[in-house]
């Protein structure tokens, strides 16, 4: 019986907890893991890691576990971490010009190239060097630079029209911060957010106090 | 003349970013890096580079560089990552609710260990294994589990009580969502949101399109 070519979303969905964990075990000088050790250390069973990784191909050898480097170079390709992805950001409220001016962005496979907001307030004003247009000129921007992410901080009760917006210029992927269950059509993707990188900038004060 | 004790909070908010990309260049197979190939991973010139690691010690030789391994270990270490830290939640609407679901808490140096929200609807329900509680309780909760670190999911009009608060009662480093800026004491730390991880797990549907 040959692999799934498609592996589940939950499996997709745990991947950067398994490469961000295989990153801490290469901080910690480790250089082999058995998925009993690796699951361990993000709740989940060895059994259900073993299964997720027979999507993606053979790895690690019974007895003496996964080699942590290679494991973790395979699963940066397979989620795509090799290139950079262009992304657009719409709705620049308080929320939104944060995540314009955070510079983690330009490091991480993922760079934000456009903004946009409908209120004509906004529309001209620059965040970091780019201008903020209206959601409406999206198909001026996508004709010199194909966007296929974007990140949404718009309020919930806006999300859905403008998901709906970004589909039909070929965003196929969308990381919400709004509230709400965002309606797609197959084949598009949407998550919520991940606040621990953040987490560690704190905990620096926090290992420092009395 | 000696170094300063206190590293400018802005050269914390850059540690996690080098730490980012030095487990890049870990992923790449790079053993040694020079200031000016970390900085322009980073959007920062060689010069802050050193100046910001400066403040903790010598790292790197003239003309060889830095070990990518031990300058990652030893800024995790800065950061305090080498322990867990219990983490209050609070407001458990749409979006605290997903946060508290989020299995990457589980395994980043940072624990989920109470839910707090002040709506009488929701008070008692378990989200995780873990019952919703008024805020007026967190004196109990900290009596046995002292909480230094807590995550806000309000809306912005409440942020600023439940944060004063929080901070009477010994938390020391927020994470918020919410959109507005919050007045807190000196030896208090406020931190926005970091998407990029979500990010890499949609990447690799992008990289997966026709």
């Amino acid at each position: 019986m040959g692999r799934p070519k498609s592996p589940p979303d939950v499996v997709i969905r745990r991947l950067p907890l398994y490469a961000r964990s295989l990153r801490h075990l290469l901080d910690e000088g480790v250089c082999s893991v058995s998925s009993h050790d690796l699951g361990e250390r993000i709740n989940v069973t060895a059994a259900q890691i073993r299964k997720d990784l027979s999507y993606f191909g053979e790895f690690g050898k019974q007895g003496i576990g996964y080699d942590v480097v290679k494991l973790l170079q395979h699963i940066e390709h397979i989620l795509g971490l090799n290139r950079e992805w262009p992304v657009a950001l719409v709705g620049i409220g308080h929320l939104g010009e944060a995540i314009a001016r955070y510079e983690g962005f330009r490091s991480q496979g993922v760079r934000i190239v456009a903004l946009f907001d409908d209120d004509p307030a906004k529309i001209g004003r620059e965040v970091e060097g780019l201008p903020i247009i209206a959601l409406a000129e999206i198909a001026a921007v996508v004709r010199t630079t194909p966007i296929a992410l974007a990140i949404l901080a718009v309020p919930a009760a806006q999300a859905q029209g403008v998901t709906d917006q970004l589909v039909a210029h070929g965003v196929r992927a969308i990381l919400s911060y709004a509230p709400t269950v965002l309606q797609v059509p197959d084949g598009v993707w949407v998550r919520s957010i991940d606040p621990v990188a953040v987490l560690h900038s704190l905990t620096y004060y926090l290992a420092r106090e009395p």
